[in-house]
């Protein structure tokens, strides 16, 4: 049952309030059909693709179903029902894919789902403007195909393209596979719409860049619902490319790789795909084409043909003065077969072992220490079965880490204890070297009482200022992003 | 005087408050000698570049002098002169460099001034991270050749470099000359640190990327003092190139030349520098170059000489398919020596002419449109000498407009006048064709009442949500980027 916390949404209220079933009722008279009750449907929005929710259900500890979910079709639809639940004090949790994996979604007693899957489809595309607006609910991969037919592309490839949506990814701060050329998603945004908890609607300005006080976007790029629900994007395009060509390297060490990439990074090289994989990993993926203890780095190189010419060149030349050596491009195939394809947990939760992979984030200097940190840490934890790492996202001043790791411990019941303990060392590693907590999964459940580590007394202070203008009840995906709004049973 | 009006800070109080002395001492009892009253500080930090500030001055109707200026050294002044002000009600007023042209910085009576003179330098520079930390008043020339003695440079390069601070160009959301390869402030900011009103530390996390909620920078982004005072920043910066080579063409209009640049944008090609003038200004700037009645069209290529080269050709190429004829590189020069000469405004108010630049921005379709719209409706206004443009920043999916006027109204009384209807048919065309009324100055005052036509009444009720948040009583920056938030006669 909840609790009453500090701040925000405090559980379902005692008296005063509508029953459960008068809340449905209320909803129904606002919303008619939208709201749907059906026990197949509550099931199918009662959480994200979090691993821990995962294992409650598995061990039938799952959380509660949503009184009801609304299918809006459209702004004005998600505006009137998060009228409603405002006037009504009913908590909301927006849906888009579901794909999220630090559970964003996690539906609290008492609570109603706002899904945006009836929301989809292209509204308007400009092929001289490179421009395309899309329903927040649209599929990742329905979006790229529909610009894809006009000989574009959205450039932006998470590995949850069939399984996220647009309003998703902005509102989990996403980042593609391509993101080392293309940007991440608040890279290739152009405007937005959303609803804001009292049900009006803000719309940012169609220009290709502004300075008329803070970027609006930026609100809701990350707000994974506790500031509303977004109802519209406008992605500015790319053509798709004229050439495009793999390359692959090895090198002695994941620290050599790195500095490779940090060398032609720093120069302005910028290949669409570069990642680099410990030599733990490099075995796992690339044992056909990597020798054994080896680092492996794949690139994707994409644009104007001649572009492409010179970029490999010089990529190559930098490789090898750091030591690496050509490695057969067969990989880079191999990887553009696999990359989409997003394992299951629950084979593995069947077995007692316990999984999941930590996006961190540091700077150049920092990255091997914390690469070390990091897996020297978690080989500690009892149980421990597997801790490696790749790199995956490259900047000028630094690279993230996507780390990996899974365990079995000797005690079935202690899988979630488990699982705590190994994030709580890789963050604990990311904050050592002063790096950030999170790179692109957001913060959700997992993170949110590490959320402090980023940002800070004030920094939290100052979202939480913002959370209590806009939705002072807290009604908002309440338990996500902040810590302390609300003391459930969900929250780690 | 200042009236009562719905939200914010209402002018000094008549009882209850301390008087405008007290006010004096008290700061002094917390920041000693860091508090100046001799006349010519004051009189230094009284307003900003603004041209209706000019033209105050020049007419006698100057606003009132600060009570006090805060030459604050370091961000434990900065928090305490906050927190002083705001125990005390009294407003303040952050000052940078005071180079801004949008009436960002025009005293309120009885208010402070924060300077962030004394806070100047390098804190840090790491040259394999390629990082740079300075405190929030280095004036930027300053910063750049800090990190150009490295082989570095930051790749920002606003035409106020000379007269601007590393800190304001956080605040305005500044643009620089090379933005349209290495893009606006907020790509080349990689931390800062500021300070709350309430006196309280923000310090963003030094990570090449993060999903870890809202982005913190943005609030800061664009703020213009009206949510703290930014202390320090840290860039992630670029080698110095190992090729630079310009380049020209000149073009049969306007029109020809802005497909040109829409069509090597478009692909991917990105030469930092990208200008396009219409003939009036290919005229005034390039008559030795530019044949008359011809559009001009100069490019600098930056980065590894591999890729200069194959950029220069494939801007060529497309350049000549759009019907441009190549000019003499001596164009691109003659830029890069006058390029940060500002011109200054006295000279011709006191001719009796207003005159100003107004930089809006527009997708690719809609750049022609907005520039007839702009200029043709400019030529109506009595007493017009001047209307022309110029495109300067470059995107996938859009440019900006740069379009600069002069009128010299029969009636030197209509100086003011006549520059607010210029300033109204401009903002009007750039939100006829559904662009942005704000490129890269801010909005001050300037703009502040059109703000409603770039965020919509919703985003307005956005920033006021958090601005009430922050500074309840409105003490920041009164009168700033907020429409309404007060009534003082300097006030357009």
């Amino acid at each position: 049952m909840l609790e009453p916390s500090g701040t925000g949404y405090h559980g379902p209220h005692d008296d005063g309030d509508l029953t459960l079933t008068n809340r449905v009722a209320v909803l129904r008279a606002a919303l008619g059909d939208r709201v749907r009750t059906e026990p197949e449907v509550l099931a199918a929005h009662r959480r994200d693709s979090w691993v821990l929710s995962e294992l409650d259900d598995l061990e039938g500890r799952s959380g509660p179903l949503p009184l009801a979910v609304v299918e809006a079709r459209s702004t004005v639809e998600v505006s009137r029902a998060l009228s409603v639940c405002r006037a009504e004090r009913i908590p909301v949790v927006p849906f888009g894919g579901g794909s999220g994996v630090c559970g964003g979604v996690a539906v609290p007693e008492g609570a109603v789902v706002i899904s945006t899957a009836r929301m989809s489809g292209l509204i308007e595309l400009d092929s001289s403007d490179l421009t395309a607006s899309f329903r927040a609910g649209t599929w990742g991969m329905e979006a790229e195909r529909v610009v894809q037919g006009h000989g574009l592309t959205i450039g932006h490839w998470p590995q949850s393209i069939d399984l996220s949506t647009v309003g998703g990814w902005v509102a989990t701060r996403a980042s593609g596979q391509y993101s080392t050329a293309y940007g991440s998603v608040e890279d290739v945004l152009l405007d937005l719409e959303a609803v804001l908890p009292d049900g009006s609607v803000v719309r940012t300005r169609r220009t290709p860049r502004a300075s008329a006080g803070p970027d609006l976007r930026q609100f809701f790029l990350g707000s994974e619902g506790v500031f509303g629900v977004i109802t519209e994007v406008t992605f500015s395009l790319r053509p798709l490319p004229e050439a495009s060509r793999g390359q692959a390297f090895h090198f002695g060490g994941f620290r050599e790789g790195v500095e490779a990439m940090r060398r032609f990074m720093r120069v302005g090289w910028r290949p669409p795909v570069v990642r680099l994989y410990d030599a733990r990993e490099s075995e796992r993926h690339f044992a056909e084409t990597c020798p054994e203890g080896r680092a492996m780095l794949i690139l994707l190189h994409e644009g104007p043909a001649a572009l492409v010419e010179v970029q490999r060149a010089a990529v190559a030349e930098t490789c090898h003065a750091a030591g690496g050596v050509e490695a057969d491009v067969a990989a880079v195939d191999k990887w553009l077969l696999e990359r989409n394809q997003v394992p299951g947990f629950r084979p593995f939760l069947e077995k007692g072992i316990i999984l999941d992979t930590i996006e961190v984030a540091c700077t150049w200097s920092r990255v091997v220490e914390l690469y070390e940190r990091a897996t020297r840490s978690l080989a500690e934890v009892p149980g421990i079965l597997l801790a490696s790492a790749h790199s995956s996202h490259s900047y000028r001043s630094g690279t993230n880490l996507y780390i990996t790791f899974a365990a079995r411990p000797a005690d079935r019941d202690q899988m979630a204890a488990t699982y705590r303990e190994c994030w709580r060392r890789t963050l604990d590693a990311a904050v050592a070297v002063g790096g950030g907590i999170a790179h692109h999964h957001g913060i959700g459940r997992v993170r949110r009482d590490r959320l402090v580590d980023e940002i800070g007394d004030a920094g939290i202070a100052l979202l939480r200022s913002l959370k209590r203008g806009l939705d002072p009840e807290g009604l908002c995906n309440p338990g996500v992003l902040l810590p302390g709004d609300d003391r459930s049973r969900r929250d780690r």
